[in-house]
């Protein structure tokens, strides 16, 4: 099933496509480098928007869910991937804990750390799905909606060790993103945590993400000869707000109007007629969770209860006190009438498959992963590394091949900001869940991260 | 496609797979250590043999044909693979030449030349192929029957540097196996060469990979807890043969006997009725040339001269002095009624695809790579890598992981084979070729290496 692209994607982004393709050799050899130069994470997933000028990434995700909607056939490319990934980080290793989410109502999410189990075993990994919900006292199977099984386990700490029962782990994998902070449970393992805790959302921030994705977007630039503004949306930072006490509001704004202002400058310079806008985000939120769009520094001024309501807290209850003020990205793909964004997934160095995040309720200005939203995953039919060099540049495999790059430098940056937060970050001192967890993410949004 | 399988393979294969299924995570937690301890081929391909008892490599060839064979589903695999490869060897080349058997004239082998092209072009690499015949003295495009083009260029020397026209490769990619000799254009190369100019059949022996493999089986069958002799043919070595003068026969009869004694004391052990034959083939003989089969030491005492003939000569003109006597295993595999045997195709660690080699004029004892056949590749429905733990042993995707781990067996029995090769072998004394280059491969032949 391919996607029925229904834009005109005129202009600027086929230039971008076109170049991506020409210089094909070239990337493919800066890849390597970088691949060798830095420790990638284990997985990744990046959601992209395409302008139809610009191609950008906006979220990078290092927990990834969603791994159940990728096309069933590129699952020999996430074994051949899962391999390396296991080679390269921990190649005396057969035995995983998983660690998932505490969303044990939320199937979809499920059927994710089902999909990631399966990716592992057939990778030739003993893997077991061990739960942090303290209601988990017993080895609990789960039916999920497309007939696979799943068994959540009760996790035991033996002196720094993680056991289930019967079950020594020789490594623990987190499909978990610490949003609510670090369990004791998890710290000072003798045991390797892939992906590392300060991957978390504990630490994790997503400007230090863009910072690190300045220089990766700069470097790749120069090898196409482009000006990086095409693949690297403008951004900046308000570390002082509290929209419960509607502080820092003339921060946010004037944050706003300078995003606004040096992205309306980009338009004039290569005649780009659209009105800019910009996304305010939780640096620390993940879920689609805490997002507004603002189309001047008025959006922000003055929000209501509700709307300050919706920005101040995000997954498991954590109060937003930083946020990251980043350049709008149109989306001017849709699919079926829909507006649609595209994710992709990698798996140590390789891109292993992609989808759609559809919403049929959203405009080509907004944030798709929404609650409420009609959450329509439709698998990238091609695989990201086949480009059909005669075709035209916007040939679906050509298209998916320039999301690809677009990823990978996403994930190069990624790789890059955890190098610097494992320099920075003393895990000792991560804070602890500050409340019991709670499921408060949006059930359709899943499949989405 | 499913190739339909005919046969009732009961008996001891079925435990041998089970066997291999329920080991999964020892085995590929065994290859991730075997990967790192040594230096893999680039691509292989190996023939294997599937009794129903007995499930063991026959062949193991280093400059694979047949790429064009695969299931094109698979190309991404492979394209991961190569990008996994060029990492190792040489990451920081981005031009390579390639350069091909001198079968001008094969339509089918230069198809697979193509297939090679396409994967390393879609894993960013570029490549252009250049031919050691003298004939081709300027760009010769040619057309495949598939639709695909093929330019083949002149290859010029200055210096230590291979060079086309306007092209400077970084690497050398070989898919010619060198069997009548190692060309003074290829030695003392500045770039690097891959497969190595030792891997070629000037110095390859098959007798010294059968010895590699049996280490290799035997640390293997330790881990699953089996007899190697079930994944590894008996064989020996006869080094003072010329069927042109009818010398060395006895010598000859006297291994076939010994090879047939061991095989059937095995047979008697394991309670199988079958009749036990021998291979005896060309030590250094690839392409299905210079082989027989025995099923006493009197086949091969008073050749006839047709017979001789046969034998004395493989490849390129080659004489034959050296043979292996191999246990012949029965294929009990057939496919729409001919016999059939799987081909495994790796590059780097990874299983990338495969495909039956059927021939409907051979019995089941009789190699099946021969020129006259009704060649019928039928290439794997579903990758090496996915077995289907709920499925009987023999089910379609629980099989072929079994002969992707004895595959890969072989392939890391070259490695260590091409390890003590590059301790012994002076490429400065490699022998040149000894004749003009002449197309004596079967063309029928040519997909099955």
């Amino acid at each position: 099933m391919v996607p029925h692209l229904t834009t005109s994607l005129t202009g600027p982004l086929l230039d971008l496509e076109k170049k991506i393709l020409d210089c094909m050799p070239d990337i493919e050899r800066w890849f390597r480098g970088q691949w060798i130069e830095n420790t990638l994470p284990f997985y990744t997933s990046v959601d992209l928007r395409n302008s139809g000028f610009k191609l950008a990434p906006v979220d990078t995700n290092l927990f990834p869910g969603g791994f159940n909607n990728l096309n069933p056939d590129f699952l020999p490319l996430c074994v051949h991937a899962t391999m390396s990934a296991v080679q390269r980080i921990c190649p005396s290793k057969q035995r995983f804990l998983l660690i998932p989410e505490n969303h044990t109502r939320n199937l979809f999410y499920l059927t994710n750390v089902a999909a990631i189990q399966k990716i592992l075993t057939n990778a030739g990994m003993d893997v077991r799905v061990g739960s942090l919900l303290p209601e988990i006292t017993a080895p609990t199977p789960l039916d999920l909606p497309n007939g696979d099984k799943l068994i959540l386990e009760p996790i035991k700490r033996v002196g720094n060790k993680l056991l289930l029962d019967d079950f020594e782990p020789c490594a623990i994998l987190l499909n978990n993103d610490l949003s609510a902070g670090v369990p004791d449970l998890l710290k000072h393992l003798e045991q390797p945590v892939v992906p590392p805790l300060y991957a978390g959302w504990t630490t994790r921030r997503k400007t230090l993400h863009f910072h690190a994705y300045d220089r990766v977007a700069e470097d790749f630039a120069k090898i196409i000869g482009i000006d990086p503004w095409f693949i690297n949306p403008v951004f900046s930072q308000c570390g002082k707000v509290n929209f419960s006490a509607s502080e820092g509001e003339e921060c946010l704004a004037s944050n706003v109007e300078a995003v606004l202002h040096e992205t309306q400058a980009k338009y004039d310079e290569y005649g780009i007629k659209e009105k800019p806008f910009v996304i305010v985000k939780a640096d620390a939120g993940t879920y689609g969770m805490g997002i507004l769009t603002a189309r001047s520094p008025d959006d922000v001024r003055g929000l209501n209860r509700k709307e300050r309501n919706k920005m101040a807290v995000v997954k498991e209850g954590l109060e937003v006190s930083e946020v990251i003020v980043q350049e709008g990205v149109h989306t001017f793909e849709s699919v079926n009438g829909a507006v649609a964004e595209p994710v992709v997934y990698m798996i140590d160095q390789f891109v292993v498959g992609g989808f759609y995040r559809v919403n049929t309720d959203r405009g080509v200005d907004e944030n798709l992963n929404a609650r409420g939203m009609s959450f329509v995953p439709l698998a990238f039919e091609t695989n990201c590394h086949t480009p059909d060099c005669l075709a035209q540049p916007d040939a679906p495999p050509n298209r998916f091949y320039t999301y690809g790059v677009v990823a990978r430098l996403a994930m190069l940056a990624a790789a890059k900001e955890l190098q610097s937060l494992s320099e920075t970050v003393d895990v000792d001192a991560l804070p602890l869940p500050r409340t019991p967890p709670t499921m408060t993410r949006p059930q359709a949004s899943v499949a989405a991260d």
